[in-house]
């Protein structure tokens, strides 16, 4: 078991609807200690593969990028949430559907940062369908860059996106997989 | 001149109305080993005083909040933007007018997080109207924690926010004062 399994299991909260609420360590108040483990580990799996750009979304999942990316000494580079309808040609844009806010939002890279040289690494903290994941693919691909693989702290194992993303081919690394909540307790897969 | 200066000075970009673009290395594309020097100063201007939680507002102010919060070994919390009216009674709430985007958001911070044993340092990227700022510190007062100071990367000197601050005795340091732009050339304060 990983520190980020342990932590989960210690300071995972279950609210109602099942829903697994990490706020006290992850995505609202973060341990930076935590997250510089969780920069190492990604860093340990990812290390062979020549990588010069960590790509991620905002708001949470910014801290985790920069945890990677000091690991591996490249810029990080987050999609932003756009309001405006009207993007500037001068932006890759992708569609992503919140399953936590249940809405849509419209995420954009400047295209002077992610081009045909880019070897990328996504890095986002929650996995469920994939939504943001997947919004960050199609920006990479439209960028021409290489797709080195994705990380995510917690993949949701109940939900699609995870096996979506290795059935196309997607190197992913989940550090944590939660199967489901029995009786109020979270079950990760060893 | 620091090397946030120095960066401004070669990597700013001004564009149209005289807006200071640093979305190469500070709140886009993210130069995470400038970022660790700024954490670094950020750590070496307030490391006599007593702090214990780092706090900042999604998104762009996240990784620079993690870089300082790594050098005090504390926590990192983020006001993350609520687009629900209701609010349940466990977030404090505020107000941020957004100069950039010229909207209002909602911010909370959950009431778990935070509290009268806090000493909080603010950390933000950018301080112009200091709407943001403002917002955080009201969060902090209604929380019953002690403001330490607040840490902004760039002060936009032209902008009221710094002197509204300072005016207020709040301990600000701005690593990089922006005084004006004369014939689009950024003039940095001394």
């Amino acid at each position: 078991m990983n520190c980020l399994e342990e932590r989960i299991l210690k300071d995972g909260v279950v609210k109602e609807g099942n829903v697994l609420k990490v706020d006290s360590f992850l995505n609202h108040q973060m341990d930076v200690e935590l997250m510089n483990e969780i920069g190492k580990e990604f860093y340990r799996r990812f290390q062979h593969k020549p990588i010069n750009k960590i790509l991620t979304i905002e708001a949470s999942g910014i801290a985790i990028a920069y945890a990677v990316a000091q690991q591996f000494h490249v810029p990080l580079l987050f999609a932003k949430k756009s309001k405006s309808i009207n993007i500037a040609g001068d932006t890759y844009v992708a569609e992503v559907e919140s399953f936590t806010h249940k809405n849509r939002n419209t995420v954009v890279v400047s295209k002077q940062f992610l081009n045909e040289n880019d070897r990328v690494l996504i890095i986002d903290d929650f996995l469920a369908n994939g939504a943001a994941i997947n919004g960050l693919i199609s920006i990479v691909e439209e960028a021409g860059a290489v797709l080195v693989g994705a990380g995510v702290c917690i993949e949701k194992g109940w939900q699609p996106g995870g096996d979506h993303l290795r059935g196309k081919g997607v190197k992913l690394v989940s550090l944590a997989v939660c199967d489901r909540i029995e009786n109020g307790k979270i079950i990760c897969r060893d």
